[in-house]
């Protein structure tokens, strides 16, 4: 038993979906969630970049005495997750795993898709993946770098957003491919829309169910679930405003933000 | 005389639009360049945060000896100015004050039109300055989060595009908007799709030109112009990848990054 928190961060507000997987499954444990509003996006930036971001993040939620790390940021998982398991000796649970799984469960013949930011795309992660686990399997994979404004616009029902899908998804379509990870915490989002644009003939994987089963998992094997009976604290940290962030991730959670918002602003040295 | 660099910056890369007007108009400055392509973007982030990030930079451009800083960044114009001003005895130009005074100029009965990023337009400052120059010019102002992505995905001849004007610029049509301040470094890529929309019939002010006029007067009046008969050098300073910054910035500048790109790294302390 260990009554530590969990530990969670993403590049900004995304990975509430994840977060809120997590407290569904897991009422009792505590969390802190971890948002780098700051200096979000991270999609569209470097290897180096990515990693140094993630491992600050890391840094800063085991001193708030975390038992467990969770990635909850496709960029970051593709990017990063080698990099944080050789600097802790915390176990480090990342969003790609899980989705892969579950993309290979509904695949059949494939081909299996992935669409997701420039930079996790790009990594090549999710490719490698999937052929360690089915060498055979064809898979086709793209960036969408408009979905996510597109989603922070709020057009999630929009023809602007029905033309991106037509851009960005037309060749999967011409692919048959039988079943597509959302590997970007704002798709799932879209996902009655892309349901629509495929006619419902392609399963659509969401990571952040998969990856909170994860989290149970290696929670139990490691014997490390809190035994606590009452209801688990929220506890978050954030690079920018804790106001703005509230405000959104409310929309995320489907309720308010249940704990306290904290504001955790970078010391630059120059 | 004074043969010092000028000290140009802004959230990313954008800001070479302004870069490479200066550069035209004063071929025989020194030019520092510094983007914060590891924060990018800053319109969809806090003033608390735009302050932080704007004076740090301004900070390590002082400390590379320039005679004058140059806010080639809308929104850190828009938010950070006068913070700036109050930390330095160098004179700090934005890009407001010189895209006000020309959109006032062709702006006949008006109404003058403003379109930049959420803080940008959140901020109030554009409508500030025409309301104080000119006190019953009516304007419009409305942010357009989807126009950079648009751009960053090079689709600025495309049906989508068409699409996201027609939902952002539909309202300065129907009120006969006379002159438009294109107030995000992006926003001139668009220019020749934004003129079809308003079939000519509005001026559209791209801040660069006016900002690099500015800077000439000002290093004119106060004698501090360079008496160099040689071409300036350039240095560019950025905080994430310098390769990947000098490849796109060899489209903004029209021609290859002539001097020496360097890395900047923020060092935070957790």
């Amino acid at each position: 038993m260990d009554n530590r928190p969990i530990g969670i961060f993403d590049s900004g507000i995304g990975g509430l979906t994840v977060f809120k997987e997590i407290r569904e499954l897991l009422p009792n444990e505590d969390l802190i969630y971890f948002g780098d509003t700051a200096r979000v996006p991270y999609g569209s930036k470097s290897v180096q970049v990515i990693r140094k971001f993630s491992s600050e993040i890391a840094t800063y939620l085991t001193l708030q005495n975390v038992k467990m790390l969770v990635v909850a940021c496709n960029t970051a998982s593709a990017l990063a997750l080698s990099t944080l398991k050789s600097e802790t000796s915390l176990p480090v649970i990342g969003v790609i795993d899980p989705g892969v799984r579950a993309a290979i469960k509904f695949a059949g013949d494939g081909p299996v898709g992935v669409i997701g930011t420039r930079a996790t795309i790009a990594s090549g992660a999710y490719q490698d993946r999937i052929s360690r686990l089915r060498c055979n399997l064809r898979f086709v994979a793209r960036a969408c770098p408009l979905l996510v404004p597109i989603v922070e616009e709020n057009l999630m029902q929009s023809d602007i957003a029905r033309m991106a899908l037509e851009m960005y998804l037309s060749d999967f379509k011409k692919q048959q491919v039988s079943s597509l990870i959302l590997a970007c915490t704002h798709y799932p989002l879209l996902k009655s829309l892309i349901n629509e644009f495929f006619e419902g003939k392609t399963v659509l994987i969401d990571s952040a169910l998969e990856t909170a089963l994860e989290v149970r998992e290696v929670l139990q094997a490691r014997r490390i679930n809190s035994d606590s009976t009452q209801s688990g604290h929220e506890t978050f940290f954030v690079s920018d405003s804790p106001e703005a962030f509230s405000e959104i991730a409310a929309d995320f959670l489907g309720r308010p933000v249940a704990g306290e918002c904290f504001l955790h602003s970078w010391q630059n040295e120059i």
